[in-house]
């Protein structure tokens, strides 16, 4: 099957550009003699995970049990959720999967940490945990100093507990505004996890991870000595965002949609089958405004990109301010094109399945088996 | 099963406010001598769509082949889909449901009518298909006025196709920042519609439906004599963008996200289980911002909803501000909350089920049989 043969909206991964994107990152952390363990919330998709795996990365991070869930029936041993869990249903099936597979999980309150072990007592079981740093996104998370400490000691005493180490999501990196500044908040992630590393190593207490996330981050906190694991994930695909970050540019973007015009209904307009259904109405992670519209149209038909805004989103419509005067003219009825989305990570959250292609041919079909993977 | 038994984040209706805003609407539509055809995107459930129907609905509105295909599946038997198919795939995939049930499409220029008239033609069939009017969102359509008489001339000339008449979707309603703007939006709706008819009335043409939408202009242009037909969906539901506008308030709104609090980091900010994921980042409908945060935190454990803001959302997380000094203290770990959500239609498209509730009772688990029906 062709490309040209599928109908629209559809999502499609180039298999090259993933291909690179996965090795890239995979011979970076080589280098640094740091761990990989991938963010599989940018695909959700089991056989992108088990290629991550088999260019080196250690397992995988989840943001939710449903997703680590999906991933241990897919064959990783190694997983850790990158969040808190503190409900009773959630915790019962936490432990029934770390009977299977080996678990890690984040905690952040003495409170938290409590309930996990109270759990794992009672099923005779040893979970792992990595205290949550709150190096500056303010979301959840320990702020760095003598905190992490104190709540280290306790998950020291807590029976039915392995402290692991220190985690944290630079995740602020999205409020940026140049690329100078994105790697001043990687450097300073770096830097203050091993801070709190060596408060701990000064408690007596050993931080075997110290494991710090984000794509636009990655290649710049993985670089400072002490840190031991990465946690990127859009970077198998990359998006709008991280081109307007300054972290690569379109040439590296493995994930497109394809798109059709539906309506020429005036000069200076075309309306795409592609809307807030489709693309999602991300500008930035976190509350950030990073992009100018909803998405970067690549040249389809015969277009550049530039001439080409997708200015406004429903739910099904996608409205693309043409320029008026612009040669060539404006797309015709049922013209294609592929859209860069602005959010890989919540684009791929909206569709079922994937187009693998290389070049224009269609070479697989994969499941986004852990979409939607609320609880 | 109780409401407190299930595990968050769920989607949640409340049975009895889905009834009365479905016997409401249908009531209106009655006593004004209109059709009701409930845009069904923005509950994608077919028990719905047949409650819609048994309260005295002619049939559904969908924006998709895929949920057109899903309610005829259902037993819904007259489906207008309220979107431009153009291409060669959907148009088999359209004709061959004509094949099954009545379907009626709409149509915004005569290449779009000539594709259609020429598979029609192919198959033996007669297609019903309305134009779509631009009334002010400046998306699809055509602009009120002669260019509708010529296109509608065109179409009754070209075999297979049949001609129903007219219909507009006055979304920009939704940029609107009072209740008497969306009014006045409302009654402009219905004027230009009647207006349209009238042209075509000179021309010799019969309009056999004047088809109007939108929950917010539903019972505003509804009232204008010579609309026939009205196409509200959001009604079902109601949201925070609804209320925002003066719709109706929190009292009638049927669905709400059950979420956790996960993470009690600050003094002045707690955690949700539910991010972007959940709630979507909508602020307004075709973009426009009308609300503040992501939704509206109802009480849960006491709590009122005035204090506490959805602040910022991740995919995940989502980023609660609490009142410094608030009384009664801040939500504590584990603590439920209910949360309207700015944009029902774009959440229910983010779950795979719903739970109808009837008080704290669990009385039914609904598939979206319709979600992510993007093609």
């Amino acid at each position: 099957m062709k490309m040209q043969d599928l109908d629209t909206p559809a999502l499609i991964i180039d298999l090259d550009k993933l291909e690179l994107n996965i090795r890239d990152m995979a011979n970076f952390a080589r280098q640094q003699g740091v761990k990989l363990r991938p963010h599989i919330k940018s695909h959700k998709i089991p056989e992108i995970a088990l290629m991550q795996v088999r260019e080196g990365a250690v397992g995988v991070t989840v943001a939710k049990l449903g997703e680590a869930e999906v991933m241990a029936q897919a064959g990783i041993e190694d997983i850790l959720i990158a969040n808190q869990i503190t409900g009773p249903a959630k915790i019962k099936r936490l432990l029934e999967l770390a009977e299977r597979v080996r678990v890690c999980v984040a905690v952040d309150s003495r409170e938290g940490a409590g309930l996990l072990s109270q759990a794992a007592v009672g099923r005779n079981l040893q979970l792992g945990v990595v205290v949550e740093v709150d190096s500056g996104l303010r979301r959840c998370g320990v702020l760095p100093g003598e905190e992490v400490v104190d709540l280290a000691k306790d998950i020291m005493e807590l029976p039915g507990l392995s402290f692991e180490g220190i985690m944290t999501h630079a995740g602020h990196v999205y409020g940026m505004e140049s690329w100078q500044e994105a790697v001043e908040v990687g450097r300073r992630e770096g830097e203050l996890m091993l801070e709190v590393a060596r408060l701990l190593e000064g408690a007596g207490i050993a931080a075997k991870e110290v494991s710090v996330g984000s794509t636009p981050t990655a290649k710049v906190s993985g670089q400072v000595k002490g840190v031991t694991e990465l946690r990127p994930g859009n970077y198998v695909f990359y998006d709008a965002i991280q081109i307007a970050l300054g972290v690569v540019g379109p040439e590296r973007c493995a994930l497109t949609v394809l798109s059709t015009v539906i309506s020429t209904p005036a000069p200076d307009r075309v309306v795409l089958d592609a809307g807030s259904k489709t693309l999602a109405l991300d500008k930035g992670a976190h509350g950030a405004s990073l992009v100018k519209g909803f998405g970067i149209i690549l040249g389809g038909d015969g277009l550049p990109e530039s001439s080409l805004t997708i200015e406004r989103l429903s739910e099904e419509h996608g409205v693309v301010a043409v320029e008026a005067g612009f040669s060539p003219e404006k797309p015709k009825l049922n013209a294609r094109v592929r859209i860069i989305p602005n959010h890989a990570c919540t684009v791929i959250n909206l569709f079922d399945q994937v187009y693998g292609v290389r070049g224009e041919v269609v070479e697989t079909v994969w499941k986004v088996a852990a979409r939607g993977k609320l609880q």
